[in-house]
């Protein structure tokens, strides 16, 4: 089966999980909105691709490890897009979770994204029943990639702070999630994840840079959301701390230390190849060859 | 130790893990202000009575799961509380999360909440890594009992909806985090949680239908929050569709019932003692003797 088949499957599985059929109509509409809307799937792939290369010997579990992460990001999105944050009303090219509803359109999204938090560790103890030991490394792994110490929480309370590192402002709110899907990868498949924290780093922080970039660079129809919002909410910047060729430049680098990263395995050159066509995607048309 | 005591010190003991010291500061602020304001911990409380009751043989899972259920729901009550449900300023006699700060308010106690969720699962699977077969059972129980499918966040959705059953809302509102703790309770003990639900369900409804009635015949600085929110925001009340006596009858039979369903076991009478004296705590003065 091709990898995004794999991932929309896993995360209809989640879906049908968590909720119930008799349950209340609009919240079940705003979830499946939230989850199902196209979007690059840039996570969980890279679960997919790092439990492939460490064996994937128990694929039910990476499955559910990439769609959990999916839905983990999903929530951060819509929490992110609500008025009291970026109040944006595109996101993926659809309209935003509380803008989806004449009425209670920010309750909606206000319990979504709870919702969608609750049913990535719901999901993950479920589909992992048959590998018991599996399932605490992976709830740590996820837990810590979005959770108030350094995960995106963490990330996104630094947009109420004066005194900020952007390294470790960009390392929490983007880079976690990155680092959590190589990690949960080799976790998924048995494996020691500690050595393939490195690489999910590195391409979580360059696609923070990349973000940066096509925030100044690219077109809100090529994005499917607003451009232009970090200048507007005054965040830090990877473009706004070292100007567009400083960015493309830095991009560049943490793509290089990405792939040198890489454990030895079978598949170390899919993965590096992989990771080096997701950059290209990322980057601005007006950018490209740069 | 003490019971309360030995909630408290598994509740700073998740603090512990989660908050980093170098996070930011106003966030981890927030978070132990939702969390360590006082309360009645009677999820909790009701957590360790059935572990106790159940044998207890693995203390550090009871109370990572008594701890977790609790950050559950402060999560619940730290959203519930924002502007776009119920703006309430006090809460446990004490500023709301998004009043505790001029600044970022809202935006820090929609964090906060997001944050107690993953924190409460990550504190169940660091406790539970001695026991690993209990953390599935014990993170589907916690789950359930807060997801879109029948749990708290899909009680407080039916508040969107305009046709709603009214003991389905209050099963999944409130019900769902007390059948989660005897369930919980008995699973962190290594039992069969299934025969311990019924006592919990009841005794949250008959909670919720005290709620109810404390909402119009308790006051606020009884209940450290404001009264009468049922009837200003519209909402489904037990005071509303029974009125206050059939109410006070309703709880009374909810409470016969939950005692009568305690399983046969060793703490059967200090269970059924527990549940009496939670009960009479919870009358507001005005109907004590009814």
């Amino acid at each position: 089966m091709d990898v995004l088949q794999r991932i929309e499957q896993a995360l209809e599985a989640a879906l049908t999980l968590g909720l119930a059929e008799n349950g209340p109509p609009k919240l079940g509409r705003a979830v499946r909105h939230a989850v199902l809307t196209p979007g690059s799937r840039a996570r969980p792939r890279l679960v997919l691709a790092v439990a492939d290369a460490c064996g994937d010997d128990a694929p039910a579990v990476a499955d559910a490890a990439a769609a959990s992460l999916e839905l983990l990001h999903c929530a951060s999105l819509v929490h992110d897009d609500m008025p009291v944050f970026d109040d944006a009303d595109t996101r993926r090219g659809a309209p935003t979770v509380h803008r989806l509803f004449e009425q209670h359109g920010e309750q909606l999204a206000l319990l979504t994204g709870d919702g969608l938090i609750v049913l990535a560790f719901e999901n993950l103890a479920w589909h992992s029943r048959m590998h018991p030991q599996r399932l605490g490394p992976l709830t740590l792994i996820l837990a810590r990639a979005v959770g108030v110490g350094h995960g995106i929480v963490a990330g996104q309370a630094w947009e109420c702070e004066t005194d900020v590192d952007l390294t470790q402002y960009h390392r929490e709110k983007t880079a976690a999630l990155f680092s959590a899907a190589t990690e949960a990868g080799a976790a998924a498949a048995g494996m020691d994840p500690g050595p393939w924290r490195t690489l999910g780093e590195n391409l979580g922080l360059a696609y923070q840079v990349a973000d940066d970039l096509r925030d100044v660079a690219g077109d809100a129809a090529e994005l499917g959301k607003p451009v232009g919002q970090d200048a507007a909410h005054e965040r830090p910047s990877a473009v706004g701390q070292l100007g567009v060729d400083g960015a493309v430049a830095r991009l560049k680098d943490l793509l290089t230390e990405a792939v040198d990263s890489i454990p030895d395995c079978p598949g170390r050159d899919k993965l590096a190849a992989m990771a080096q066509a997701e950059m290209e995607r990322l980057l601005p048309v007006a950018l490209k060859g740069e």
